[in-house]
Order: structure tokens, then sequence, then C-alpha cells
């Protein structure tokens, strides 16, 4: 049976909803957060080196990083295609994909430098530096859902779970309010049983 | 044919080291930077909104994100396998396809942090957590790559492209003294007949 290692509160939540959705069998190990520095402790440093989460287990499979953990779990377990197009159209394979590695590898640094400054203080450079990154990015995906229910269409697929945990983040730090079409949908993937069934399960 | 929107100099030229090494036909488009600021001027951003490069177009595909590029362009031209393992193994794939993903979505954002503090200046909290993070993960690269040639093997493959981008930048900014097998890394990986052919094409 395949085991997330879940870091309380954060990221991997996400990645129980993936799981949810899917509805494959899974076991959650939970960690909590040092309560000072709010980072992630030794515990989750002794299953994998980097110490971060989401990580999986599955037979002798380790894996990190959280678009490839979609793409495997996908690949195993939605073998219907609700979630993830078929690979042999290449073409719609890699526009889907694009949007799952856009979350992680483009939207979220310059919402972590924006948590950092609001942690702590501005700095010249990188405060306006954050805010006109995080206004292209937002606009950029505001434009790419449009009047959709998710980001690739009508139905969810893959590329939502990443793109509403960027968004939950911008929530978080206070840069959502210019853009209602973003907080709908965060709000839309919110009200979907699997989701509420993975916050009951590994945040309550 | 393929083209790649190349910004000079850049993320791009790891993009074409990959064209290179494919053998693939492709035509490049080359954009320049605004001196002063040194970020990408409106001609990319006519391209693609986001005004990013690497941007590839492949007749009416385009396509953003260095990861998903290099899994489109290798499931298209290298049939051989000869880059990347068959997905048909997908504990083999999820592995390869973790390391592709890992340097833009967790080695890239400690690096960009380190550019904007060493570009102006250092901030109490940025400053010690970039520190902290690149020696986390750069520590993790150099378990990874161990005494092998290349990071998943003594065989370049879709993972180096990324990675080697990272640890270039590393270098450009001045934290790569520590880690003198990724320096031979990078140097290995820059005296590929593919790679001094990027050179040649896109940056002299």
């Amino acid at each position: 049976m395949l085991t997330l290692h879940h870091l309380r509160i954060g990221r991997s939540i996400f990645t129980v909803w993936l799981l949810e959705e899917v509805g494959c069998e899974y076991q959650l190990k939970e960690y909590l957060r040092n309560p000072e520095t709010m980072r992630a402790q030794d515990d989750l440093k002794a299953v994998h080196p980097l110490g971060k989460s989401p990580v999986i287990e599955d037979d002798d499979l380790m894996l990190t990083e959280s678009g490839t953990i979609t793409a495997y779990v996908l690949d195993k377990y939605d073998s219907e295609h609700r979630f993830h197009p078929r690979r042999d159209d290449l073409k719609t394979w890699a526009r889907y994909h694009q949007w799952v590695t856009y979350a992680e590898g483009s939207v979220f640094a310059p919402l972590l430098l924006k948590m950092l400054t609001l942690r702590s203080t501005d700095h010249p450079v990188i405060t306006p530096f954050s805010d006109a990154e995080i206004a292209l990015h937002f606009t950029h995906i505001t434009n790419q859902l449009g009047d959709k229910d998710y980001i690739l269409g009508d139905t969810l697929s893959g590329a939502d779970f990443g793109m509403a945990y960027m968004v939950s983040m911008a929530e978080r730090l206070g840069q959502l309010e210019p853009y209602p079409s973003l907080q709908a949908y965060l709000d839309r993937c919110r009200a979907r049983p699997a989701f509420i069934q993975a916050i009951n399960k590994a945040v309550e």
C-alpha cells in the first residue's frame, strides 16, 4: 500500500486530496512542525534527506516532488484517465504537463519570497520583484482559468492539485483579493467531497 | 520544424544543448535582455504572455517550463531512449522524472533568493534561509551524483539538462566552491560536443 508522509499543515494536504480523488488505498504518516521555526523537524529527515513533504513510498519506491507524485499516482491509479490525458496524444499531454510543472517551477518562488518578507521585513529588490512576479503569474492563471471551472476545463485534472495549492498560498499571504475568479476556483476545489475528506483525515 | 525562443544569455542555452544532444532539426529565434535591468524585453512577451524563456513552438503547440520541454522533446525525438527511460517501467520513470522536476521545483528558488540578495543587499531572514537551503540541496545533489559521471548514471539523461543549469547558476553566484564533484560534473557537461555546439550557435 502507498504511504504518504504528511507534514502538518502544508503542501502535502494537496497530495492527500489527490489520493482521495483517485480513491486508492493509502496510509498517512503525520509529522508536526517545530512550533518556533514552523519548519519540519528531524523525524521527516529520517524519511528522506531533504526533510520535506510530500514524500510517498510505494514498495521500494520513495518519491519527492509534488508534480512527479501527481504524475505517478495518476499513471498508476487513474487508469480511466479521469484526471490526466493519455500520453499517446503527445501534444495534449505536453500542454497538460506544462500546467502541472508551472505551479512548482514558476509560481512558487515569488510566493516564497513574499512569505519570507511578510514574516520579517521588506527588501529593496526582493519586495518589488515578488510583487511584480505574483501579478504576472496570477494574471496568467486568471486568463487560463477564464470562465472554466478548473484550470484545463470544466472537470478537475492533475494540473489543479498544484495550482490550487499556489492559489491557497496566495490567499494565506493576502495576495488574492485582486483575483476574485481564483478565489472562486479555490472555493470550488475546497467544496469537493474528496477535499473535505482530505481535511477531515489530515488536518482536523 | 521546432522553434526555440531563446533569451540570451540564460536558462534556454540548456534547451539548445538538449536539442543538440537529441540531434533534431530546430530553428533558433534569439532575444536580447534589457541591458539595464538584465530582464527580458517586450519582444519575448509577444511570443508568450509570461515573457520568459525557454519557449518552444512545434506546429500549433506552444510550450513553456523547462522540464516539460525536456519531456516533450525526448518523447518526440529520443525514440531510442538514449536519454530517458521507457514509461512502461513506471517506477524507473518516476525516479527519473523526480530528478527532472527537482531542479526547477526545489533547487531554483534558493538560488534565485541568493541572486537577488547578491545583486543588492542581504536580508535578515532571506540570506540565512537561502544559505541553508543551498547547502541542503547541493549536498543532496552531491550525494546523488556520487562518483557517477551524470546524475542518474554513467550516461547523460534528461535529468542532467535542468540540473547542470542549477549547478552553473550556483557557480555564477560563487556558491560552488564547497562542491568540487559538482564543478567536475558541470565541466564534464560543458565538454560534450553537443554543449560546445550549443554555445557556438546560441552564445558566441
